[in-house]
């Protein structure tokens, strides 16, 4: 295996480059790991000068450069097929698959309304009728599968379809929604994970406020 | 095996619907398909009644329903790893879920200002600097692609990328936007299938409008 490098934005506030850092660190794959503080004032060049789609997370695994959260994790999971990352069964993995799409291309009013803010204290925001759907689907999707599996993580051991819900995890805390007792254990699990404290303590301790993500 | 239903929208304009579709039929997939016919007025309730998302594609194999294109697409590839829906080699599998997710969760200006139309007389509209730049995001990923394997198809075989991306060649064509050569050809190359034609003729000939899908 060649040496793998995963490029994120910052820890506080990119809330796609976490979902595959989580995902690796929870797998225990070894990545160097570059951090572009974003610069919304300029357009992000250093970025742009690393990531071909002009985002982040980028990975780079030897000459290949690989966009998207989701795709990182697939191919990550594919050089490490005992990780776990996508469940072994094939109907669960077909779920995991199937609510990480959901997550990259939905809930829009959401990931608007409520960025992932890993220093944000809690406090309840006002929620309009389409952030309130966001939610009710996200509890629909969480208890549908921890009442199947019995958890602890969606689809029982930690896979890809945690790290694509993980900022979702953030945003349900720290924006003071209330949610079933089933999702606020699987909240606290997520959140108590080693590697989850380790990326929101980094978070933290950045220097930079981004103005945009401050809701 | 059990048996696959694909629940669909309408041929002439649901570009999600098209993705799975198309890459079961080019895959040699046996399914059965329910067209279940828009209702923007109403806010589908068809749909609704079927969908656990609340949308379309979605594709029932046996007790399960699986949501979301690149999901039930994923599922049919693993359920077929003859069918080279993904290719085989890593890196090149990596490049057609990179791509494939990028399209799943990107090119907003281009996919509202320009919805797939099987049926509207090619004319171009006014394009904006947002739009300009989706389509030569999609023509550096489709060249950069095609030079590198050779094609015909994106990764070289027809694969999952290419059903993800079939609803933007309708667009690139009937919205008139100029393209390079190996463009022009890919796409001549993909509304020449089989399988293209069966769909476009079938959307052409449906009795519905929808307004909203008229720019
Ligand atoms: N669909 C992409 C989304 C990536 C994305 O939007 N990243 C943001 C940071 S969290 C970014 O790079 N924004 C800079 C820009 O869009 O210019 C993924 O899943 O990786
Ligand atoms: N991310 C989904 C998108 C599905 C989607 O938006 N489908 C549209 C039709 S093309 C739909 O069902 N719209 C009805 C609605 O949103 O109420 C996928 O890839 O399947």
């Amino acid at each position: 295996m060649t040496s793998l490098t995963l490029y994120i934005g910052n820890k506080n506030y990119s809330s796609w480059s976490f979902r595959p850092w989580l995902g690796m660190r929870m797998a225990g794959i070894t990545f160097e790991e570059v951090l572009i503080p974003f610069d919304f004032a300029n357009g992000h060049p250093a970025i742009k000068a690393i990531s071909p789609s002009g985002k982040v997370p980028v990975l780079r695994d030897g000459e290949m450069l690989i966009s998207e959260s989701l795709a990182i994790l697939d191919h990550v999971a594919r050089q490490a097929p005992g990780s776990g990352l996508w469940p072994d069964d094939h109907l669960l993995r077909s779920k995991a698959m199937s609510m990480s799409c959901e997550m990259l291309s939905g809930f829009h009013a959401l990931r608007n309304a409520c960025p992932m803010n890993m220093r944000r204290p809690r406090k309840a925001i006002e929620v309009s009728g389409a952030i309130a759907a966001d939610v009710a689907r996200v509890e629909t999707l969480w208890s549908g599968c921890l009442e199947q599996t019995g958890g602890p993580f969606l689809l029982g051991g930690f896979s890809i379809a945690d790290a694509m819900f993980a900022p979702v995890v953030n945003r349900l805390d720290v924006y003071g929604f209330e949610v079933s007792d089933v999702c606020a254990l699987y909240m606290r699990r997520m959140q108590a994970l080693p590697a989850w404290r380790e990326w929101e303590e980094a978070g933290r301790a950045e220097p930079w406020i981004v103005e945009e993500d401050e809701a």
